[in-house]
């Protein structure tokens, strides 16, 4: 009767398998079945500023969450308004305005806290008059054109006690973030290594690169931000390898194909590997090695797990976008300033992280058009560690 | 110089790689960003029967969801009103009952659809009397206690012209539709053998076994309608094995492990392989097999590629219950059903196949306690192909 | 500083990682540079019968390998002695014979082993002799045509106290052997359920079909003591659904798809699902259930880890045939074989199991031909276990 | 009855899947199977100096080789003579010598070929004499102390008209080799980055490493092979970050930590990432990236496909070492070698490569002392493409 010796006493009397934590989707199920209330949950007055890519995938998700309302939506774009009206049968309560006539937002009372989503340009000046009004600000990076303006924006907001996020999405995914819990706990040790692979796709068009302000601050600031915020140390020391491999991209004075090599105080090595195209959707890798064991991120699949055998041996493609892959990073980045607005959270992006990023972006640029080695140097009063 | 003489023209002068239809993610992005409204878009008025589990699920959704007002909350613990209210911060408009008073809910012209996640013992009942009231009918199985009571609802549903959903979930998943969907295009040829492994976690408890019906009619109805789905055929011929491998489950005259093994009139083989309860997660797989190839959905994993190496090489859990697994089939079975009564799609669930799989569930059970080898005998009339 | 705080001593003043029971490549190359000499390692002196495809497998091997003197090479067609001697360099020490002059290698007293590849309806008249001289045999299954002639060879073995090795060559593949140990220490508790999945590759020809002994003697056989082995059970009661798709396999009164379902004494559920061919490779595969965990040996591929992205996204194919799935198993069991001769090791298969799997062969065919349910009696003598 | 309408004729009236490339197994059984000679299969006459690590695998390999005749074994240590001889039944033609008596195997004119898998010292001095006497030579790396020395060597080779192979085992690695070819007809357009990680496992002992050369010398010279090799062109700038975390490997003035950035004159970017140790085995990876698709080779298992679930999700280890990983490798290599002194295939490694590999970890080297990004110069006669 073989395995039956192997046979416990009834499952029934045994403590069974708990929900594991890497099932986020469970917990939060959970806590809606239980109805776990946080906070005084109070509804929150917002306006969003600026409905593109970006503002879409944030607004779908206010629009259909019960402790927000929206009470402006501000878009340049007149046409779009019943569109936007219709699609999303949003109600007459909410008011549309144009980028002209945005101060009625600011002196409204109601609206406790400020989406910007809007084009580049307009960052700072909405942020500004944001927080000069006493209103949290959720913005798209970048928060201003340069870090001199940018760090005048944090200190503002420090001013005035209101957070200013930016959203730097990755912070927010739940495969990324529980490599950073795990690095964190010393779960590989000390990192020796840290790599992230980041092409994107679909291709950019030229139009919008030429006014990107390169792949470094553009783009790259992402991984940057990455290296920085599981690491908590910033670089060095770097040296970029750059091609343009796209000949319009090469005609703007850009780089379509980067490689970044950071040296960190404690002897960590970084590295960043980047490109504006991958003809197999948006890859998005991070390795963390140190000498008690590797952590991974590989890319996922929006068809996790099927596949196809036969003469051919296929599997699903991965994401192909930013805005499929970080489908969940853009629900849990404003679920986190709601709970920050609502007093349930600290904000988790310092803004020495965010003026640092900046820095490092510049440093990197420095490196690949003067084709040096260049060191970065930090004054104590620039860390937040 | 190597490589160099692969290169192409410009991307910019190419046709790049167009988003893969497997990404739904970024479909639907899309759809968003564009703002492609497809139907009218009329605000649907709704009732909620029964705020359980599932209850919750797609209590939660349609809360947040612009096409739908939800204008009744049904719940017979009226201590639940409260934390409902202030969980989801749900306006005065909407109206709370118990069943002793639901038939306001049947009167009210507003009311368009009624949503049926209330006990088992009560969907016959809500289902007849909705429809009566000419209401569109969205109903986790089973619609009523039997095969014929069952019968009698889908007759009276199609005499008034409403829809009557049964919401079988694995039909909604993206992963297994996509099976479907290239089995149906004739990817893998005649199907020669169709499996499914199917094991619950957390393991139910024993006061809901004890009710539920039995694991054929409990559990099994899903993976025998995933079959016949895929399949468009009903098997004739049924043999199955089962063990009771828990006491309590033993005690009651039920089993916590089956083995259901088909003959399909084309000389298709299926298996079912279930049981009550797997240590490791929510296990539900799907292969299909044929001489032009085989096509497979594994399990999937909420922190997809995220891997531990070290002395122990980990990779991360499998979802942990149906609420994660089949999260995004609860969002498109209600867009289906949304779709259904806007006029925008035709019902995806064969009344024909309730029944059927009602009636195949019956023939396992009895080759089950028989021993025996069933025969099914199916009339023209009770097929929809 | 980061994660510096995590730094241990020196990596030379810590216990690494030892190699992993796993890695069985490493530990064999690790008694090789070690020189770890186990046995007594006289030259075995050997006689090959019949060069087909598993004798060129256990040829190739035998020649190169420094503990045997390969001593007769037993081959039919003599246009193949040439070839076999200029490809193999075979010195002149070999001596070349047909069959009807093997009675020279059962007389040579160097002959202390024989190894019996030749076709089927030669078996048990070599088996017989070679113990009647006795020799040890290692024999490819089938020892003989039917049950009774098998046992007969088992019992003169037993009585003159030399080894028969039927070689079952999944109990000597390196994943299959790694489950089979970790269920008899426990890891999976009682086994509720266990399958194999076996499709071959490529279609076997019409003619050799013919001749076979039909796919239930000819293939089940392998998956039936796959399934016995790792249980130590034999089952109780069989059903099969059986299905012939190929119409010249129809025509010869045998199934290309069949599905075997068995009931073991302790409540295991056992699932065997095969088919002459799959198009994507030699799919083999093996699962084992128990409510303390889930063991899987998944197909493997020769080109591990390669993979090709691109608007195609392609994983490498599977091994095409058994020559190449299992070359790991053809090399372990020969060298338990010589073990065996050699006295280091003890026979791994039990002669019982060999009369075993013929028997609950039969019972498979009975059930496949009549449609019904089987039950297999055992007594107690027929048990190793 | 459903997916009936896709059955297609017989398929026995069909072509069914023919063997894929990438299963070279069975591409090697099929040899076999049909005997396939290739060349005159003359018995290569051989002697090996050296039976540490690589010494015994080759020797293995070499003695159930029958295109081979072992003639000698030159292996300083007399103690081994022994075991050597018991432990692979060595016949009493093989001749054991010490290095002190080598001469005896330079002289002898049945010795075809040397294999020099003793000390680095002593390489450079047999390989001169080895050829001096018009023998092949397979030589594990490096060939000389330095740079002019092994350009010596390969003059005289050349000279002489005899191989003289470098064993860089990548090369020949079946998964490596499958990448490379690929790249070679463009499948990825023209390469834009491509990487390796290297990441050693057991740790070498402290005492080895001081002898060693350093890790540019000793170590990257495979990887800065592998890239050379697939992209067919030399880089002209590199940059280097390195680290010592571990206090034994700073004190010799080493790194255990090293990052390679190189620029190629296509426009290529290359990176390579190693290490000294990785705690969960011998970590191998290499991707190679375009605008027309990726490749990649993952690291490989041992027990591939086997899984274990229950609270924790395990796979299985990678192989512990380069003796495990790359078996396939140390096969091939020999094949290889053998085939070109039989004159079946043309030297694979072009001594223009073994001498830019040298003269580009020397450049390598400099840039982690220096810390600054160093110049790499090409004379179009060093080039072999």
């Amino acid at each position: 009767m073989a395995t039956l010796k192997f046979k416990d006493s009834s499952l029934y009397k045994q403590e069974n398998t708990a929900a594991p934590i890497e099932d986020y989707v469970y917990s939060r199920h959970v806590e809606d079945f239980e109805m776990q209330l946080k906070g005084n949950n109070n509804l929150i007055g917002i306006a969003v500023f600026g409905i593109g890519r970006a503002g879409t995938i944030h607004l779908t998700y206010l629009l259909r969450n019960p402790r927000v309302k929206v009470l402006y939506i501000v878009e340049q774009d007149k046409n779009k308004w019943n569109s936007i009206k219709s699609y999303w049968n949003v109600n007459d309560e909410v008011k549309f305005l144009d980028f002209d006539h945005a101060d009625e937002v600011y002196k409204d009372k109601n609206v406790r806290a400020v989406i910007v989503t809007s084009p580049t340009k307009t960052h700072e000046d909405i942020v500004t008059k944001a927080l000069d009004h006493d209103k949290a600000v959720f913005c798209e990076k970048p928060i201003a054109e340069n870090i001199e303006k940018t760090r005048k924006c944090f200190e503002k907001a420090k001013q005035i006690g209101q957070p200013l996020l930016t959203a730097f999405n990755r912070r927010f995914d739940a495969a990324f973030s529980s490599v950073k819990e795990r690095v964190g706990k010393g779960d590989v040790g000390h990192v020796n290594v840290i790599k992230t692979t980041s092409r994107d796709s679909p291709l950019p068009g030229i139009e919008y690169l030429k006014v990107s302000g390169g792949i470094f601050h553009d783009s790259a600031v992402h991984n940057i931000d990455t290296l920085i915020w599981i690491l908590r140390e910033y670089p060095i020391k770097v040296s970029v390898a750059a091609s343009a491999n796209i000949p319009e991209i090469a005609e703007i004075g850009d780089f379509d194909t980067i490689v970044i090599l950071f040296t960190f105080p404690s002897g960590t090595l970084g590295i960043i590997d980047m490109c504006r195209y991958s003809n197999y959707g948006y890859d998005q890798r991070l390795e963390v090695f140190g000498f008690k064991g590797m952590l991974k991120v590989e890319n996922q699949q929006p068809l996790q797990g099927v596949e196809s055998r036969s003469e051919n041996n296929r599997v699903c493609p991965i994401y192909y976008s930013f805005a499929s892959r970080f489908q969940n990073s853009y629900v849990n980045e404003m679920d986190h300033f709601l709970n920050v607005v609502d007093g349930q959270e600290k904000l988790k992006v310092d803004y020495q992280d965010v003026l640092a990023v900046s820095k490092i972006a510049s440093a990197c640029e420095e490196a690949a058009k003067t084709g040096k080695i260049v060191e970065i140097h930090w004054d104590s009063k620039d860390l937040p560690f």
